[in-house]
């Protein structure tokens, strides 16, 4: 059987480099370009030396990606990836885009929590919100898919099962979220630098990080009624993983046992999402495309704390790609994807 | 001038050595003799070698403690520190007590939250809590200090000035913390293996951490009205640091101006305690007394957001309680407690 | 085609957990029974956590491992191995041992390395030492694998193409090694106390480790003459990987390109050693069965400098024993042991 | 009794910040001065935040540098500081130079080994190397010092008393050292990049390292005789400190016992210097000036190894600077210089 043929757009980055190495030994897809304008005519491991011996092609320009794809996932940055897909919107080929270039509503939303003009406004129409446990039925069918944010697929899974059944106040919703540093990308920053970084731990972005939209109008499409979330995110010294810990108050009386029982029917056919007992940590999910949801009722404070755990550059970013396609390719929606994490 | 004479009473664990490590160098006291039971007639450089040529005093049996002194700290476990208070209610020294065994309110709560016999009630009447910027002129006059927790310090400096202005809704408040491994203790654990918390990061005691009952009643007595807090504490893969960030909900409508002025009015005269526009991380204020506090006000989802960062061996344990014995002896407050923090 | 049954004896260790986490996806083998007496009746997920929903198999006793198998799994403490095999020595499966039991040449010298008695004297000659790329041919027909160190598979593929050319002095060998935590077990102790290791660094076991005797007596029996070895081990804050620094000297002139040729045609045929021009680094085999070697010649100090570089838990322990039961049972030797490492 | 004023160039790097951190403290100095060029006009807590309320000077240009100091430490590149020290030679006060321009012998091999033209050759007569324990009477009354480099330091004191009494072979010495990233300064770059070094571990700069030759001419000089060493160091994911393993030769029958009391006593009056029985470690130096030195001698191989271990910031850079300046300044050597390590 032949295999699908995939390109990859943005090699340069850790979700380039992601999408490789779980697309590696997909069974059923094969890598058939992939492009980098600052590397190209290099090899993909002069870029990323991990692959010596096991992925070795030529970095192509983007400009000379071939036509007869199947799929070509979009690794760039916010801003450029629009570009592509206005340039392209006649290809043939679908698209995951792993940027947030059409994961809002809508132009205005975007340009105002993006600071940044948004010049493919039509693109948003097309575009389905590509979390699989949410929307699959929508995705499958679809051309574009706006892969989702790290941020967002960790508490919008943890909190979705109860905004959807109506049990907590939609208006005072708390996500206190804590990332690893490859979310903050590939490149040298201060603010990554090791001695930084290092036994040490900050909050940022208050009260204006992108996620926070991306997060309320998610959960606001998929429950049917209008949320407000309040967002904070932390830089952890670790290299891979979200841990979100969500704060909502229920409407009416409930126990912990009943909220346990709604998320384990809610995410009962999920092979990804796996509803533990115990309060799940980074490592539990590290290199795989799980997202672990805890779930506890404090009664003192009238307060259900979820968690959400996730590896951002997996479920956060390049397998929920990986999960996407299958859907899109008709693939069955876990291949490629089934892994134990290495822990530690 | 003679120094004062100050006992340290459970030299093993990380707040004994970090007491020595600080008392070394202050000006005003000595000192005159350190307990360990494990340890006793073993050198403190034999248990904790970094102060090989520096301290190397003889470990001596809590039974052997000398009378004539001026100041005993307690770094004994809970339950233990209480034993000691009643057996030496008549000595002449003062205590400062590093353990949680006089930090609540009474008998009752403390065997709820603490799941443990309290043997000595009448304590909790001569127990002071020992915040110095909440209760300063309390503790002065004292004999025995309850020094708080270090999850306590951060949340309750951070919250402080909200609930004393009678700014927030008191029974809507949540403290997410985040803390470093040395508030496990020296002893190892499953859970402070390497290999467990390297690279990973973990929520832990949900809705039942005795912290919880602590900031709540050190925040209901400071403010003088009931106040409710939801806290929950995780594990940050570093030595050191704790930064606490809370929500809460303003009563009436504030802005982010007023409430920073009122913050810095607060704590104008606080040496330790620095408000600060960047949010604060953990190495700013490693090794050191001080207790960085950031307040932010999101109007769209009218909320206030502060944050409270400190050292949880310093400000949150030994550093504190040098603090409360330079009061307790008339000393200037912040004597011995001088330092930059060694960053990275 | 039915698939081989595979048993592991020893389920808990970090050596267990990575034996089923590659395992699982292997195309040719089942695990068919997995023992631990501390957990026995328990769940395999409920020691390890991460296997939730993924691999949930209970846990038997050694006393209850069926004879039916193809092969099993030592992954058992130095010392409790041998009476396994002196036990089992006529069953009809063969055994990959993972301890350290029957990888010197006798019974004098593991005594003397060891500091305990050897039972199982016969076991030597039945042992066969699992390093494929030096013994592959005596692997195969083999019932016994003594599965190799962690420190001596660095060190010795590092340094086996220049004793096996006679082109180094055989008696001034220095093999300067760093290992991450993982190597010391899952069991917490006082030296694997996340504090202690965390922004630290330190050398253990000078000129004991047993691990010395074992490079020195494989690179001996390799290249057909005595040499001595001096071993030093380091330990890292990481989780996993090995990097060996080795030192020795031509017996003649020599020239960096020479020696580069050299390891290249040495390990021509090898999937598992990548020769790099790059130093390899711990995170490019992360997870992964290969040892990545590096050669630089400085002729000023008349020095030989090659690196060696694998993951402990994989090419120096389960992934290894799997690439010797690819061998023994006649698969593709690289069979199940395809992976990219997950960097960072 | 008034202080000794101090200029500080260079304010923006690691070194510059520890200088101040130091120095702040110490009871017969006080910062007059101190510049950057990049910053000029900002506060230096601008800068370095973490000295918030602590010291708060206005950074000024080099250019605007008072004349009227007693001493001036450069904390400038390679490179830069010589222009300085050139343009500055009739001044009054004294100079600590950090940089390496003049720790080389001369102009010829600081070109070769630094790749870069010298463009003050008469500066390496006057020029002092500034490594107390080894040339404490030539520093004294010394105008320039030379501060030794990290790597230096802790290779020289690990191997000093070695050839100084004639005990090793001078031409087989392999110093293999481990190093944290602050080492190579606050500027990020890609090889400091948090995802790239936490949790690996690599070698760099084989055979090439400039601290090579600073080792090698020191000991030299020192030990009044020729010696060649072969260096290498390694990227630790910590933040600060060194530890070298230095192996050597004896040229006659030594045992270990011989060795210690020889180390023992050849460091016996020397405060910053602690021979130890057990290993040690980099916590055990942290944010100090001490040197924790540590020898073995292995009879099955015949070699010796010696271990050196320093905190880079503080005794392989500032805290060695102001040990320099107590010296050139009459006051005594330890004055400020004396702390516990903050560990863990």
């Amino acid at each position: 059987m032949s295999k699908y043929r995939i390109g990859i757009v943005g090699a340069t980055g850790y979700t380039g480099s992601e999408l490789v190495r779980i697309l590696l030994y997909h069974p059923s897809v094969e890598i058939a370009a992939i492009t980098s304008e600052s590397y190209q005519g290099k090899l993909f491991s002069e870029v990323h030396p991990q692959f010596q011996d096991i992925f070795e092609p030529k970095l192509i320009s983007i400009y000379d990606l071939p036509e007869d794809l199947d799929l070509v996932f979009l690794a760039l940055p916010h801003g450029v990836s629009m570009d592509f897909i206005a340039d392209h919107k006649d290809a043939k080929y679908k698209i995951v885009d792993l940027s947030g270039d059409f994961r809002l509503s809508g132009k205005d939303v975007y340009e105002k929590w993006y600071q940044k003009e948004h010049k493919f406004e039509s693109g948003f129409e097309q575009a389905v919100f590509g979390l699989p446990e949410l929307f699959r039925e929508k995705i499958k069918p679809a051309k574009l898919i706006a892969n989702p944010g790290c941020f967002p697929t960790s508490a919008t899974l943890a909190l979705a099962p109860l905004l959807k059944n109506g049990l907590i106040d939609p208006e005072h919703i708390i996500v206190d979220s804590k990332t690893g540093v490859t979310g903050a990308g590939i490149k040298p920053r201060e603010n990554t630098h090791f001695p930084v970084v290092n036994d040490n731990f900050i909050a940022y972005g208050l009260k204006t990080h992108r996620h926070t939209i991306e997060i309320q109008e998610t959960l606001s499409a998929f429950s049917g009624g209008h949320c407000t979330i309040l967002f904070t995110p932390h830089l952890l010294p670790v290299d891979r993983g979200i841990l979100s810990t969500c704060y909502s108050k229920p409407k009416e009386k409930v126990d912990e046992e009943q909220l346990n029982k709604l998320y384990r029917d809610f995410y009962k056919d999920e092979f990804f999402v796996r509803v533990s007992n115990d309060i799940p940590h980074l490592k539990k999910v590290r290199g795989t495309n799980h997202c672990d949801v805890h779930v506890s009722y404090d009664d003192r404070t009238n307060t259900i704390i979820t968690i959400g755990v996730i590896d951002n550059l997996v479920k956060g970013a390049a397998g929920q790609a990986i999960q996407n396609m299958n859907l899109l390719l008709g693939l069955e929606e876990k291949s490629g994807l089934q892994s134990v994490p290495i822990q530690p």
